[in-house]
């Protein structure tokens, strides 16, 4: 469920940084591995939600016709773990872009950050699979929101 | 991996009845739950994979615009537990047909009967939802491996 | 998200008969598969939450060493496909109970019920596998909050 | 499947460099999206199968109370989308290994590599979480099948 980030649940989570992207969450047994720890592809699905989610706020909705994002590249760190039930809050935001590419930070916070990840982005049309260039809209929401940065290709 | 259910496959996993379309499966960590059985929705997924291959064997891809077949119910048994990297065999074959429908019995063997279920799919064009009429190369495979018998809609 | 089901909601998703036990749900891109319809393992995973959800408000948290609940059968009907983002009302209830077993039905409600199913469930130690009676404060929940009906065995 | 990474092998899907193990996979029906490419995931779920596999082979099997690996970050990147049914093959190494931890190479090959992944792994006792020191059995698997090089830690 999305949410809006006020400070009292940022002292609920320990959410360090500022974020406006922001979805609660409840661990799943079907997202628990055999050791009743959340699996560590679970923070990864939760990070697309909210990728998706962020495009969505751009006016991108998930098509195959329009310009969407695919993941290029993602580091995940695994800093707490996670067990069945546990309350979660995880964020995301767009630190840098560039032409037709840009890098996304996630976490996971449950008293302080439990995982975080540093994806690059890539977008284009998916039934083509042609790169674009990133929409105005998009750029505004990135810059307004998030305070991204526009870095320039070598 | 799809293997030719002969006299010593039949002995290992302690198959009954006639199938001929057999696959060989090792329980994954990514399917046992935190209890350290393999959750129940995995015996769907592998029956899901034998209907696809069945399909296949059918002369019948699995396509948008190609007549394909969805469940439309499926009541599943679970006997035993299976375990982390436990060797199975999972089965499927058709029991009877009718006109733009068929009923497809599955099973999971390990020293016995492990799960079975029985489902019933519906044959239709995926991109329109449209049924149509099961081709007749396919109630072939049904009636000649499997000896499929054909009913007649009240 | 679980909800008070009033007849606001129930209105909205198109709910009917008594149910008290409600979970609103949006469909995930990790939940639909190539031809972008809900997976048909998806609502089985959302039942599994509610069910766990009911042993708690029966005082009876998921743990190995204490009465917990295996399903043993479970018969699904797919009625209509779900597709990406589509918001759901998942609901649960106990038809009848007998000493060491019960009957769990499930539906996923979106303008009417477009998923059901009928789960026969064992009560039982997880951690030794040995039935157990239901206890009387779980069958109080059963009887005074969804009317089950005791049964008993022939 | 596991398979002897042989010339053949190699040439079949573009191997480079050195790997012994080796495991086939051919992409699920519940391993795509909707837009019919294996989900970022479903690489990772491979990824663990085959680390479960190296340790094992190392005479670690997984286990709450004897030494695992743990993953503490993984950094993916994803060169070709896989599609339904594409055959691969999906390797993995040490290249690397402190007193406690140890790094992994994955990558996943068609035509040449299409996925890989650098990963960091902690060996600890699960039950407790306490870091322990590699086995020497372990070791001498790293330094003999993979000619992972002893680092010191700073």
């Amino acid at each position: 469920m999305q949410v809006a980030l006020d400070e009292t649940l940022r002292a609920e989570f320990g959410v360090e940084g500022a974020w406006w992207l922001a979805v609660r969450h409840r661990v799943r047994w079907s997202e628990v591995d055999a050791f009743a720890h959340a699996n560590h592809t679970t923070y990864l699905e939760w990070y697309e939600d909210l990728r998706i989610r962020y495009m969505a706020a751009c006016g991108l909705p998930l098509r195959m016709d329009t310009p969407g994002c695919v993941l290029a590249r993602i580091a995940v760190e695994y800093l707490m773990p996670l067990r069945f039930e546990d309350e979660v809050l995880v964020t995301a935001r767009v630190s840098a872009f560039r032409r037709t590419s840009f890098r996304m930070d996630y976490a996971t916070w449950r008293q302080g950050c439990v995982n975080r990840a540093d994806g690059l982005l890539v977008m284009l049309i998916n039934a083509t699979g042609a790169k674009v260039a990133i929409p105005e809209s998009a750029k505004q929401v990135m810059i307004e929101r998030d305070g991204a940065r526009q870095e320039t290709a070598p």
